[in-house]
């Protein structure tokens, strides 16, 4: 009985400080995307074709969560205008970012420059599903080389998704991926979700991709 | 404080129970190898391989561990002496198989006529790292589409490793991955590990997995 209160207590905390960031985003016209997926689906690699296909005209943060390490914020320095690495540490809070880290990272940033903030979670296809970290969007990646049975097993993450990356798309003559099964088994969990089969080693259909979440920070 | 105790309290009934679990398998003379890796790595397909690769003279039993679905256990039932399907079901619970679960398993299977039990953990690289389950060994599979710098990223369960698998080698001619990259980087983690390079796919480097396996059983 304590343990769940302890849990709920966690979690309670966590959506109160989700919703502050989420207001800080708002304030400043500035769009959150929460880039979720397996390790080494390609999330540093989606976030640098993202900002390559969009910094013309659009000004980019990254919040890099890792549990150890600043590869991944190092890649993206150079070509972002803003980079905050997060080191989650050890377990158990290192399965997932949680809001409060996003928290301490956005004092950090220069958020009233920035149009777009896209924020890397740590690699894990359950974790990251419980804590709310105060985006507007929430992008799961996918690779082909998983196999297209993944949402069977991990299905809240796809079932929250509002834009689902199909990474490694030129992998696609190479491995047992069915497009056509994993569509279906994803639409039975989300209808409203956006699929994007693309390649980030190539660069096939990051465009499309780009065009989609222009559109969506225009909406706003 | 309080939170600290509490989860100080759930590894320390964790490692009793793992203890517990580990001296069954000894009693029964029965190898336990726990096999962990990232989501689609390939775990079940490793599972089958080593069972296709030892069955002649083995008897195996399999613990699949999931979130959700009975996917893999069908796929192990019509090849394994014996099959038990976990659920972790959600959050917190679920990014992780922990002993109290193998513990109910190996109540419920023919351990006395079992030579090896191959337990499949959650497909997670963080989670696993905590909890010993009572096994022998730990098996981790990475695969070659995940990238070499995946030990960068989650050294605690490349440390833990006794052997390590690096699957899908068939696709190394498509993907970016530096063997000798990768092996270094493992071998600063740790000194001892067992490398495996092979393909579930296409049987490739199977054999020379299953006999380490074999000998391993046969030394205790």
């Amino acid at each position: 009985m304590s343990k769940i209160e302890i849990i709920q207590g966690i979690l309670d905390a966590n959506e109160a400080t989700a919703t502050g960031n989420r207001a800080v985003f708002d304030k400043n016209d500035c769009l959150a995307v929460n880039v979720m997926s397996a390790p080494g689906a390609g999330k540093t690699s989606f976030i640098l074709r993202t900002i390559e296909a969009l910094s013309a005209d659009t000004r980019i943060g990254v919040i890099e969560g890792d549990v150890v390490s600043t590869v991944d914020a190092e890649k993206v320095h150079d070509v972002a205008q803003a980079v905050i690495q997060i080191n989650t540490k050890g377990m158990p809070e290192s399965c997932a970012l949680v809001a409060d880290m996003v928290h301490v990272a956005l004092q950090r940033m220069p958020i009233e420059d920035l149009d777009l903030v896209l924020i890397e979670n740590v690699g894990n296809l359950l974790c990251p599903t419980e804590f709310d970290l105060g985006e507007h969007l929430k992008v799961v990646i996918t690779s082909t080389p998983e196999g297209h049975d993944k949402p069977l097993k991990y299905p809240v993450i796809f079932a929250q998704a509002d834009a689902l990356i199909i990474n490694k798309a030129d992998l696609l003559p190479y491995v047992d991926f069915d497009m056509e099964e994993f569509t279906r088994t994803v639409r039975n969990l989300n209808a409203s979700v956006q699929f994007f089969p693309l390649s980030c080693k190539t660069g096939e259909g990051v465009a499309e991709w780009a065009t989609w979440l222009r559109d969506q920070r225009q909406r706003r």
